[in-house]
């Protein structure tokens, strides 16, 4: 697979700014567990996963983190370009978490075809909203329904009723109990699988971590 | 003031964009209270505040409202045309929060010449990313800093917006604004009171000890 194959808006692209994308971007690969960006102070480039897995992430001042979204093959990380927006004023850490390979594209070049090319620009711009999204998912869950809590309280007590770890119910059924529609409950349980407190197959919900359940239901 | 004095990139645009901006943007005057946008499937056009206050906020299925942020004079908002950005999955409300005036810029119209100006969809960018900064400060706030230093940054807010000391507005109102129900707020406002930082009264709040607050709000 060749850089093209990553980014959709090549062939809207000139000859020569294909060029300068080929020779200016890096192959990088990383271990498990490395920060590959932490905050704005490092401007290190557009990341384009190749294979393995990223999280992104904030972190408070007390060294709480919460997960903000996860970058799978062919995702794209703008905010460890953060500097290419001048508006982006807030800070990002980026670690690998599984192996992984990746594509840098350093971020002066990519501003510079940004700002001449309106299709890179308006990739960039469909590529944030999906993040923003995602951002505005995560935060209507915590404030309103306190879903996370509420799913993991409700986990907990359905393995101690049954008196397993390995629950068999559906995610429509969870969404029954807990009042809240299917789609909700498997997003929720995949970012849960994504923490390491649970892991999901088909027709079953396995408890992996329950002290971080546990915490969760209580906090 | 014209049209051109509220786009800081009119420069940039081809004399036809420049005429079809002209020719395909409406003024519009709407009274204080009036909701100007609800959700995605009003795709209503682009906002350039010329007077007044916009407030962009989320609602959620029992009625909570957050405010996400606010709209002042030569503000762009940009959520009124989220149709505009594929990728804008979220539902955002706008309302007028003083009597306000105006420009309309259609979506399909603001859209295509996106589409073909790199300075345009730079430009967009650059809103989107102040925006989602704005939210992730906020999430911030809630998630991590503690209520009261949310509360009395708040009414150091509107204090400064409304030049006044003695605020009218509800707890309800204020809960509205934070994300939290009325009782928590009467009751943080009550220790507030306990500490001399404001007096309460029937629909009103008087804040009587900006220094307190201050350093309550920056702790």
């Amino acid at each position: 697979m060749e850089l093209q194959d990553y980014l959709p808006i090549w062939k809207k692209l000139t000859p020569a700014q294909q060029r300068q994308l080929k020779d200016g971007t890096v192959g990088r690969a990383v271990k498990k567990g490395t920060v590959l960006h932490s905050g704005s102070a490092d401007c290190t480039g557009l990341f384009l996963v190749r294979q393995g897995q990223l999280r992104a992430y904030i972190l408070s001042d007390e060294g709480r983190e919460i997960t903000l979204y996860r970058l799978f093959e062919r995702d794209i990380c703008l905010f460890s370009a953060s500097c290419i927006l001048h508006s982006i004023q807030f800070e990002v850490m980026i670690e690998a978490e599984k192996d992984t390979e990746l594509w840098v594209i350093p971020s002066r070049l990519y501003q510079q075809i940004m700002e001449e090319s309106a299709p890179v620009a308006n990739f960039t711009n469909e590529i944030m909203a999906t993040r923003f999204s995602e951002v505005m998912w995560l935060m209507e869950q915590i404030m309103w329904k306190s879903f996370d809590k509420r799913l993991a309280r409700f986990l907990l007590e359905e393995s101690a009723l049954e008196e397993t770890d390995l629950l068999k119910i559906t995610h429509e059924i969870i969404g029954n109990h807990l009042g809240t529609a299917r789609e909700v409950v498997t997003r929720m349980l995949r970012y849960f699988q994504g923490e390491g407190m649970v892991k999901l197959s088909r027709g079953t919900v396995e408890l992996r971590d329950r002290t971080k359940l546990e915490s969760l239901a209580e906090g």
